[in-house]
């Protein structure tokens, strides 16, 4: 089958540019024994895409320049060669920017469609599994508590905070759009939120806010709002770093106020994560977000851009902060 | 009787000078029911102490001007009130610099002679404790794992680092002296230890003596070799935030490079604790150091100055390193 594919095509310097991708026609490879061919119809654009495109050690390795996009996709099987999947089939794989891909049946999951297949990129799929076993596992959140949630209008953020309702929180979330906010405080429930960008010293506002301290941090965003998070947690706060999207196109590293002292006296704890620790209890978190949002107790939104060769503007926008909810690439109709 | 107290008389601006500590002469109170008369014969002094001389909110109240200086002490008993007290007892209490001292009976712990009195300050007190718990409950380390310890001549760092040892662990100590870099490596077996004073820039240091990376790191010191010790932690390390006395002086927060990415990519956990939280298992951590010490698994050094009225001096060198292992003040012979 012939192929659209995306590629880095240069390593970004700060903010990435269109310059730094480019659409290439392949060919697809012939189907073996296990393997699938699929047709992608939403691929998704996260932050962590940006840590991957750099050359700095992290969890995982760097994509190299020439490689084609990483990325988890919602697809349809054309072909199968595997006894697990027929033509027609819905999946959810990881498969990145590309119009069709071959790729073992293992490791796939099948999607049953009792929701929008493309939820199964955002609410119901890794970003859903994020805020659930990062707030759970990590914040581990009382009822009565307070619980504030940063990049509160993203995919991972707005599930948290409503989860986080599930659970009795007090919850507090911080946006960059007024627009957001109001989606924030108007349909998902969030007790209070605010638009950073209107409030340059985000700590008095926070205060406000959180009239009894902060107990539990959902960290999607790092920088001087964080800063003013530490000012205000309570005595064992619980702080789940999950991204810190500010820091992203820095390049060089930024300096900030050291936060260990009040780490120190509010003998609080800080733990990094990531969604893959949690493989093991994916089912778990899958079948919960999946009962929450069938039960209505989980609003979701989604801003999808059209078009594969959309998917970097995408991305570049993802990192400004123009989604609302998931954002996700249409690359072919359902 | 007539009793000798140290004040505070001004709260420090950086490092405390002798003039924010004033010597007043008073008289003890009457010793009421359930209450002993206590002859200090050893006082601490600990870096916390700086914490509770400023106005910043903190786990615990601060001191007001005019307050005798807060701390721990050994004592001998001169008049009981208590059934749980003769004269002539020996007891660890917290009751601050001053020569005698009138204290609920409830509360102090009775000494047994069997390791020298000195030591329920140091290796067998508090400080034992802190690295005991703190080490073992916030680090958890591994056998063949590496750890880090700050301040590792100091009376929690050498104590942590001996332990780690005994655990099995590949254990690193930064000090600021030579001498105490010998006393580390000589003495205590660490694995690898050195003078940070020598090493302005302690990364590359920190990376030949730490091969494999670092698993655990037991900070007592914070600011920039923290920052060092950030950029070589391994996957899943855990980090232990037991003191920051390189920022206690500071008289204007300082500022550092954002650790937090770190934390995230490296799926790490920073705690903050006290040995407070930990005081329901304190008959657990004396049973053990005290069996290690008599065993001579873990050695210990004291820096004893002579007379109350020295404490401020005591207190003063003490935050600037002039100690080896536990920094203590003889008010009394035994």
């Amino acid at each position: 089958v012939r192929n659209q594919q995306i590629l880095m095509a240069a390593r970004p310097v700060g903010l990435p540019q269109p310059s730094d991708f480019s659409l290439v026609e392949t060919e697809t490879p012939p189907v073996n024994d296990g393997e699938v061919l699929l047709e992608t119809l939403y691929l998704s654009v996260d932050p962590y895409m940006r840590g991957r495109m750099s050359e700095a050690k992290s969890y995982a390795a760097p994509m190299q320049v020439g490689d084609v996009m990483i990325g988890g996709t919602v697809a349809r099987v054309l072909e199968s060669k595997s006894p697990k999947f027929t033509p027609g089939d819905a999946v959810e794989a990881y498969t990145g920017w590309q119009r069709y891909a071959v790729t073992p049946a293992k490791g796939l999951r099948k999607l049953h469609r009792s929701l929008p297949l493309s939820t199964a990129l955002g609410v119901c799929g890794m970003p859903g599994l994020t805020a659930y076993f990062g707030l759970l596992d990590v914040c581990q959140p009382k009822a009565g508590e307070t619980l504030v949630v940063s990049g509160a209008a993203g995919a991972v953020g707005s599930c948290v905070g409503q989860i986080g309702k599930i659970l009795g929180c007090r919850v507090v979330g911080v946006a960059g759009t007024d627009d957001k906010v109001a989606w924030l405080t108007n349909d998902l429930g969030f007790d209070a939120a605010f638009n950073y960008r209107r409030h340059p010293e985000p700590f008095k506002t926070l205060k406000e806010h959180c009239p009894g301290g902060i107990d539990c941090y959902f960290d999607n965003v790092g920088g001087p709002l964080t800063d003013a998070v530490f000012g205000l947690i309570n005595a064992n706060a619980r702080i789940a770093i999950c991204g810190q999207i500010s820091q992203y196109n820095n390049t060089k590293p930024e300096l900030g106020p050291r936060l260990l002292s009040t780490v120190l006296v509010r003998t609080a704890t800080v733990r990094g994560f990531l969604v893959f620790q949690y493989l093991d209890r994916a089912a778990e978190g899958y079948e919960k977000l999946g009962a929450w949002v069938k039960e209505g107790k989980i609003k979701y939104q989604e801003t999808i851009v059209d078009g594969l060769e959309n998917a970097p503007q995408a991305f570049i926008g993802l990192l400004q902060g123009v989604n609302t909810g998931k954002m996700l690439v249409r690359v072919s109709a359902e």
